[in-house]
């Protein structure tokens, strides 16, 4: 199934074994033009009724459990490694991993690597399993690798909303093997340290320095701009990993103390259309996905931005401590 | 609050009456724009704190109850009136009469109405309390009117998926009262009788025909073209008002019968982008709100069927018995 290995015969074992009737299939955006060719392998080797999940999926945040609860016996959640999440109805985990030679881009990437000696190797999800391939590459070029899992991540895995990873890593630079600017970026934000990106699609590497003042200059304006604000937004997702309402009720009393109103908005999947009919609000808070805030920036008229970066507005924290949001569970807590 | 009544004093005697500390806040996409006016209004007044819907919602078929049942204890549902479901948390619908003086545009109507002795007087949820004062007009007028009550709605009332309280209405003709088409459309459908629109906001009457022959004229180009098709996408809502499995089901069966494919696709809020990915789907049944495939028809590429079309396509149904398709719940069954 093209470069995906998505394991189709592990899941039609699974649902035999659990002799499941209907089986919910969800998959990220890049893996749903599979979706039809998986349902129809499994209805036709198990007789299970498949039902295919159509809304969005950025991540194990958002697994349609709730949805599908009095729908489906098994969900399967491709793409994503599982949260510390209880889910609503038993959900098997597909990693999807991306079958890429990743050396390449590695090899790529030693030049920008010769002044560091000791290497912190990082990753997303599809690529976990090219794991000890490129420290055994790099271990040959005379690096030392360190990896360590994170607080509801695996070894060396970051996730959009979760650089626990990284964080106090003994490295001198970090190698992300992996495409987007994202993940680096934070990873960046999270340590301070130097980011090499090894991106196997393109077999290039990159520096992500000259992203991240992209990316802070137009916090910065953003920021700058909330100041003016009078009226915040702050919303909260009903997507189950990304909810942070406890949190949002805080920055609503931290808001109304300086005087300024703030209203809790509650949804699920956020967009610059479902902010229109707001129009009094001057500015909007995200504690949802935090990727929302940073990556869709310049969709949104009015500024978007992190509990993080209400802090600097609110003058409780000062720009040089600029720090990227992180939602992390733990056993079912943030 | 403009010319809508959102009766904000009987929500806060409520809140006040269960002792709500919590409250949700649903509004549909034309009365957002009053949504933080009145959570100021109900937090200053009763000290609850107010979480504001910011999801979509077009009817009571998507009541937020599910999503907010462990954030709210009580949820306003602002603009519909309820249907026969059962809500996880307890809803308080609050009507949002239109406070306009519909008696201009029933004027303008008479003209239209002049060959005509007997009307059946029909309109949609925020004029329902204009439906005495007319009535009165139209008697005066010389003519006589019949309204009744539908399956699962109010005397003359009709929703985007419910026309019984005009079926079988021994009438002349109808008169709808509102704005937009395709409620009219709906009546016209149902009925094979002449209606008349007598439009509030623009003080103006004008009969639905031409309306229809366009719209009938684009539903026989989608029929045609997804006679060709190989590959169905049957679309289930996990709206609770909305979601027609069963009737998935059964559509599946019979596209299967006739030797071609069907997967069902199970999501939230239906839109181009999100059907992008099926890409090797050639059309969509629609089992959600009916206004999807009628409404919408020109934003999808891929044409888009409502189950009453799929049985014209495999010809177990004349074209011209083309009827509307409607969702109607009577104690929590369709």
């Amino acid at each position: 199934m093209s470069n995906y290995q998505l394991k189709v015969e592990n899941i039609i074992e699974e649902i035999k074994k659990i002799d499941a009737h209907t089986v919910g299939l969800q998959f990220p955006e890049g893996l749903k033009i599979y979706a039809t060719l998986v349902a129809r392998q499994i209805e036709d080797e198990t007789g299970a009724e498949v039902i295919i999940s159509g809304d969005p999926s950025f991540g194990a945040c958002d697994v349609s459990d709730a949805s599908m609860k009095d729908v489906v016996d098994l969900l399967v959640h491709f793409g994503h490694t599982p949260l510390h999440l209880e889910y609503e109805v038993p959900v098997l985990f597909v990693e999807a991993q991306f079958q890429l030679d990743v050396i390449p881009a590695i090899k790529e990437a030693l030049n920008l690597l010769e002044n560091y000696k000791i290497i912190g190797l990082v990753t997303t999800t599809q690529h976990l399993h090219i794991l000890d391939e490129a420290a055994y590459f790099l271990e040959k070029e005379a690096k030392t690798i360190i990896m360590k899992e994170g607080q509801g991540t695996r070894k060396a895995q970051v996730l959009g909303c979760n650089f626990s990873a990284v964080e106090e890593l003994p490295v001198d630079v970090f190698l992300y093997v992996g495409s987007g600017n994202f993940h680096p970026l934070g990873i960046k934000l999270s340590t301070n340290k130097t980011v090499i990106i090894a991106d196997p699609y393109r077999n290039e590497a990159r520096n992500i320095d000259q992203f991240a003042d992209r990316i802070l200059k137009i916090r910065f304006a953003r920021i700058t701009k909330a100041r003016e604000a009078k009226k915040f937004g702050i919303i909260v997702s009903s997507k189950k990993g990304q909810l942070r309402m406890e949190l949002a009720k805080n920055l609503k009393s931290m808001i109304h103390k300086e005087g300024k109103e703030a209203y809790i908005i509650f949804m699920d999947h956020v967009s610059p259309e479902l902010l229109i009919p707001f129009m009094d609000l001057d500015a909007f808070l995200v504690t949802a996905c935090p990727r929302i805030a940073i990556d869709d920036a310049q969709m949104y008229k009015k500024p978007l931005l992190t509990p993080e970066e209400l802090l600097i507005v609110l003058d409780k924290k000062k720009w040089e401590d600029y720090k990227i949001d992180e939602i992390k569970y733990v056993n079912g807590n943030q």
